[in-house]
């Protein structure tokens, strides 16, 4: 019953912004730890049929409302990026180059993009973004922009992403407690309860 | 600041009848009132260009088990009626006949609609069934009956309907509140909230 939360996300997604800020500290107060896990919520979107959320007549612009709405309930920064929405491609990979290595400093890779695309509004599409920002936390920029165009590292996300959606993964965030699955960042106070009692 | 609390849902709708249990609590605790108000979910639906939730891939699988969780929360009896999707129109339109009349009535009717369908797994889709369950609150049954092809009741839905998707409601429940948008039985904390702190 101590087994990791999986936390499946995907960098272009706001409301993974909004869960990002919360999921260790929820893991933590339980004693557990989350396992942060991108993928890419486009491919999981084209077996579902759903499209880009913010494209969607009338669900759209709600979802904006909405957005801003959480933003202030939990009182963080919040903009929205231009273009939106934003490629997660090059986050992605930089994040699954580091997490086997240093899952701490990949983690404060995530939040710190998060930041940047979400909290300030920047274009975090590119990989010379990413590298600057991993550059940041002391990481190697030239070795950080190698990865991204690594095979390997390709791969590892493609197999992440296929591997998400084989549990079911079809929307970010998308949490797993035990193998039991939680949709979206308005499901952490039942993750909590859920945690607190074992589930219902 | 007193207004009424729009409440638009479906019958064919899950989520709405988990709400439809604790909207007009919510209302009175806030020293407000809920104005009742069924629409076509299919029709928004085209607009939106969503399909049926629990016939999407993935997501309505997740769906199914969230809906179950949730009726476990909130201690309310659930069965998925066969078939699903129910048919909503001659409950909506039973609803919208008696509503100007007797809104408590009306009110009653509709929980008595949903429980029948989502609490005892009830086929709600004839106009008998419906007459059937308006007779049990001592409804003439023939009138409610007749009532259910009244081309006059028909067109009122059309027309609750067509207002609804031009005030943006795309999904089921949905909320206003002073004209503050609110998707989704998820959102009624926040709902709670914001009528306790006059919004934020």
């Amino acid at each position: 019953m101590n087994a990791d939360i999986d936390f499946y996300f995907d960098f272009t997604s706001p409301y993974s912004y909004f869960a990002a800020w919360q999921i260790d500290a929820l893991a933590e107060k339980h004693g557990r730890r989350a396992r942060w896990r991108p993928f890419l919520l486009g491919v999981a979107q084209q077996v579902t049929g759903q499209g880009v959320l913010v494209e969607q007549p009338l669900k759209g612009d709600y979802s904006l409302l909405d957005m801003k709405r959480m933003a202030r309930h939990l009182e963080r920064p919040f903009a929205i990026p231009d273009p939106f929405p934003v490629r997660s491609l090059a986050s992605s990979r930089a994040f699954y180059w580091l997490v086997d290595e240093d899952g701490a400093l990949a983690r404060q890779l995530a939040l710190n993009i998060f930041t940047a695309c979400f909290g300030e509004g920047k274009d975090t599409a590119q990989p010379e973004t990413i590298a600057g920002i991993a550059a940041g936390l002391g990481v190697d920029r030239e070795a950080c922009l190698a990865a991204m165009s690594d095979q390997v590292v390709k791969d590892r996300l493609r197999d992440e992403t296929e591997k998400a959606i084989e549990r079911g993964v079809f929307g970010a965030p998308f949490f797993f407690i035990d193998d039991e699955p939680f949709w979206g960042s308005d499901r952490l106070e039942w993750m909590d309860k859920w945690l607190a009692i074992g589930g219902w």
